[in-house]
């Protein structure tokens, strides 16, 4: 049985997040109708990411075994046009076997946007969340810089999240700003419940005054929710990219025997 | 009786274009009900450019005389909020006397967006005109530089635009990427009916072989619209800002006192 990978950008306005539930529109539920409608029996999609409720994707990775080869070109145009407007299969391609989306990944690049300034932006809405205020980009810098590197952020998740292992590793935070529009770009191996969002919402707090960068270090140590800043709405997250080994993602069937050929 | 200067982006989807019209939804007849919403009689807002429908703008000006002062902070919180979540009043300000935004204004800057790849994009499909191919920039920028100058652009206009003197001047055509996002800037004094759009069509038309740069100057000289490209839909274009001669945009009344008592 083939495993396919399958890249997908959506827009997670209307949706209950990635994870298929019963009688809820959900990103994987709507991808897994469409594969079935293609192959005509039950497929299960496995996704790189479970985005939650309202959180968009330019660069979502899964992956699933298919009954029979398919043309990957005729995968991708297929779940595209089946799975409805707001989900698009941007790349399809056959996969190493036994690859697993969600645990061969080995990182995340997820994006949180702000428009900060005092009226809303129709045409950013979407994505971005509305900060009625410029934004001190220094001080969120400074606190970024705090946050990179191994630390215990149990107290940067979801009340309900039940991890054990609270201990994450960031590459990459950093704040850019394109006119108005402020991204908040985020690297990791792995998140927490609501990780981005509390991050978002920390500088934001620490922009605003209502948080020294410094307080970040007591979060840390202190675990407590408390030292963090508010949850961003959902709708300003993006997860961006999904990483994997080098070489893993990109299998070119055939392209030895071309070799040989050319 | 002040007269006042205010910027609007909107997102011109579900608009009938700016230019007020009986019985259609129209951003200039938005805003003039909500600005006779707050001075409780009819205002006529003269804009600096009538976007077509289905144009957006980040940067549309427009100005009116008021019957009565009024604190900026107020009108452009008061437009913003009465004139529905599509348009959004990001700046308001007291002009010179006799401030036009249409008659004084000195030139403008369009955007035209393109997303170049097989897939549609859910999250950019509302300002970008999808174009299911990899896109040849080269090509696109040596037929935009031929663009630059001085020109009779009667070739790329709407059947329907009546002006008599179509002479053009245009100061920038860029092509740039960001991604598989590609933005075409067009900025110049004045514009014909349409004629970004077909701009963006002609370079689409270049991109894809279907024309030579060289035509471009044949155009110039026949003035046939046959020489240029298709229109592209209007939902890629954006106004993006709006020139003034210096110093006319941002009048500080109240300015000059302050510097005596600091």
């Amino acid at each position: 049985m083939p495993t396919y990978r399958i890249t997908i950008e959506y827009n997670g306005t209307a949706f209950c997040g990635w994870q298929r539930q019963p009688d809820l529109l959900t990103i994987q539920g709507q991808l897994e109708i469409a594969a079935e409608t293609i192959f005509r029996q039950p497929i299960q999609i496995q996704g790189a990411g479970r985005t939650d409720s309202g959180v968009h994707a330019l660069g979502q990775v899964a992956s699933f075994e298919a009954p029979h080869p398919i043309d990957p070109k005729h995968l991708r145009r297929g779940l595209t046009a089946l799975a409805g407007p707001d989900i698009s299969v941007i790349e399809a391609a056959l996969a190493p076997d036994r690859f697993n989306a969600r645990f061969d990944a080995q990182g995340k690049h997820y994006r949180y946007q702000l428009i900060a300034r005092r009226s809303p932006s129709p045409l950013h809405a979407l994505y971005s969340h509305h900060v009625p205020a410029p934004l001190d980009l220094e001080r969120m810098a400074t606190a970024a810089a705090m946050l990179i590197g191994e630390h215990d952020f149990a107290g940067f998740r979801a009340a309900d999240c039940g991890r054990e292992n609270t201990v994450r590793e960031l590459s990459q935070v950093t704040v850019s700003a394109q006119g108005t529009l402020i991204a908040i770009d985020v690297k990791g191996t792995a998140f927490l419940k609501n990780m981005v969002r509390i991050i978002a919402g920390t500088l934001i707090d620490v922009s605003r005054g209502r948080l020294e960068p410094e307080t970040i270090s007591r979060g840390f140590e202190s675990k407590d929710r408390r030292f963090a800043g508010i949850t961003a709405p959902a709708k300003g997250l993006t997860l961006v990219e999904v990483f994997y080994p080098e070489g893993w993602l990109r299998p070119k069937p055939g392209s030895a025997k071309k070799k040989i050929t050319d």
